[in-house]
């Protein structure tokens, strides 16, 4: 059997590896334009902080050709999924494809002279040119905005994000909880902006803005050989014999809806499952339920599910403390997210550990759990640790009396 | 209507609060023998390590009068459940009592003049014993022995524990996990020590300890009229009218077995349901799962379910960083049982986060997940945050392969 692999990112990379697992004999050719091997793309802005771009490569191109997989810098101009044909330097046939091709960085206005980061390429280039650069503005104040922003002002440099919503993270969190976080965070975030075009780092949006250099991060768009994301099942095919995962994919997510997921966690399960079905095992991923986070200058921001914004629902905050009263404890801020029966849906949470509050709220929201259970079940609790009844359970209880 | 609570501990205080806040008009009196009003037990041992009593104090008596709660600083001696009547400093009836007069200290062999640790006068007495003493013996290497010894040698003291059991913590840790804890916690502990007499600081056990003073913690026996736990049911109902929460009962758990509790997190949850039913309303506790936690030198270890030497099950233990390599991270120890189903039920964590990792798996134990949903359900995954796949999947991608 004979596997083609189109792409080595968190999909692809993952994909070959599992590949390889379920099947010792299988040929896998793993085709990489990038040439780096597999590396975290999510780590990029750290590079642009400064951190030795080689820390962040996962699996060199050394680590597939030591386990047995065929790795070629070499891109892909054509695929034929009827006849399993990939055309990069040479046409080469195979039994079964992996389409794992990511994404592009995706810009809704006119733009010359600009950065944008998708590969480490663009990271090294960024850093490149913001070692000369005193003012920088970034259009986009979602994951990646922000991330690069904050990699940016500890560097030193001054920084101003323009977004065209009327809040930072909008993807991630409601506009409730993006205010709370921007107030913590005091950065410098012009929001309902309207970028018209940008040239170098002038950028006409309301004003006029000058930097020295301007990235844009106003998200993707599927690298696909049609144009369009690939539709895929649970099991990762897109047709008998082609797989696909990642960023060029489109699945059913927890609640149905046919989305591009675009998280690194997403791509990593699918390349998983792709790399095990296409060499003859049979796995599936669960619907994702969405679960994001990141740290902005020392603040954990995490969000699963559905936003408020996102369902006519019944929503909670609570802000409370992380530890009990005589023992100090950090600020913690979580907001739940219910449907009108008290099925819980979605979760924000912002303050130590919020990722991991997200992780037992996906847990609950998988298993569709209601608010009165969740405002009843036990925490592991200690002074030192947390408080005896968490912040979570004091915003179900809220939701559970609200729908009384 | 007239509502009796004996005891005002994590139970009984919150107990008075939820029956206030359930029935506005209810005549409620809660008999408190130390008189300190409702303090946290759990935060004992920081006050032998120095900490100001009075800063553990939840609700002063002060509280609970403001708030319409006849507060009482009285022994009860005698209780006449038929009839609702208790008898103090004088004979009092209600028309619902709860009960929830904790425990006290049981110790297995002969003691004098060594220190017991319950209350808040135990404490003080400790701290001001330990004031003059340079070295200590601690009988017990439970929780409470545990943190006990960890205040004591913080405030300088030369601490050594004698523990019967071959493990520290055998109530809350499989003994593998226990090990790993005990070689990063570099303590003077004597395991499979057999004590026999304690008189001062003079310990009879598999050899003669000597030391200023010493501490007992080989667990409790409930305080009850009869001499014997409570049995009560999810709503907290011991016969009609008459509830009781905390210590003092004996209570189904998740798993089906009759057990005394003794966590301040459900001794609270039950006071919550056993006031709010007292006074009319209509509650249930979840029957326990038995989450734990503590943090011990900076070390946060956590619990939940059944332990591996409780179940003839499968269990797979992995130790591995919390965050990516290129993150730095923390090591973190995770062990996930599972029955012979796949079905988890129990996990043990070491490390940073271990307690909302077993918060999360709390809810997939309630839930019924099996490992196999476990590996593939996703995290919310950020290099500054956590990795792609963490612990507990890979634990549980473990399991479900020897399942296999």
């Amino acid at each position: 059997m004979k596997i083609g692999i189109i792409g080595c990112g968190a999909a692809g990379g993952t994909a070959a590896q599992f590949a390889r697992k379920t099947n010792r004999n299988a040929e896998i050719v793993v085709y990489d334009k990038e040439g780096y091997g597999q590396y975290s793309k999510c780590a990029l802005p750290f590079v642009i902080g400064g951190m030795d771009w080689q820390r962040i490569i996962e699996f060199p191109p050394e680590w597939f050709r030591k386990n047995g997989i065929e790795y070629r810098n070499e891109e892909i101009y054509r695929v034929d999924l009827e006849n399993g044909i990939v055309e990069g330097e040479k046409e080469e046939e195979f039994d079964k494809l992996i389409i794992a091709t990511g994404a592009s960085p995706a810009c809704p206005f006119e733009a010359n002279n600009a950065y944008f980061l998708r590969t480490l390429d663009d990271a090294l280039a960024i850093r490149k040119r913001a070692e000369e650069a005193k003012k920088v503005i970034i259009v986009g104040a979602g994951l990646i905005g922000m991330e690069v922003a904050e990699a940016l002002i500890k560097a030193g440099k001054d920084v101003k994000i323009l977004e065209y919503m009327p809040q930072i993270l909008p993807g991630m969190l409601d506009k409730d909880i993006a205010d709370y976080v921007m107030k913590k965070l005091n950065i410098d975030v012009i929001l309902n902006c309207k970028v018209k075009r940008v040239d170098g780092g002038t950028v006409e949006g309301n004003d006029c803005y000058e930097a020295d250099m301007s990235i844009i991060a106003t998200g993707n768009k599927p690298n696909t050989f049609s144009g369009k994301a690939i539709e895929v099942n649970e099991r990762c095919e897109a047709r008998e014999g082609v797989y696909a995962a990642g960023d060029c994919t489109i699945i059913k997510d927890f609640f149905g809806r046919s989305i591009v997921v675009g998280l690194g966690s997403i791509a990593a399960r699918q390349g998983k499952v792709a790399g095990s079905n296409a060499a003859g095992g049979d796995d599936a991923i669960l619907p994702p339920i969405l679960a994001k986070t990141t740290k902005l200058f020392g603040i954990e921001i995490a969000s699963v599910g559905l936003l408020s914004k996102e369902i006519d629902g019944i929503a909670a905050r609570y802000l409370g403390r992380d530890l009990p009263h005589y023992m100090g404890g950090e600020e913690i801020l979580v907001k739940v997210v219910a449907d009108k029966d008290g099925v819980i849906v979605g979760c924000q949470a912002v303050g130590r550990g919020a990722a991991k509050i997200i992780d037992r709220l996906a847990i609950a929201i998988y298993n569709k759990m209601n608010v009165k259970d969740m405002a009843r079940i036990e925490n592991a609790y200690a002074p030192s640790v947390a408080p005896t009844f968490d912040a979570i359970e004091i915003a179900c209880s809220m939701i559970e009396r609200k729908l009384k």
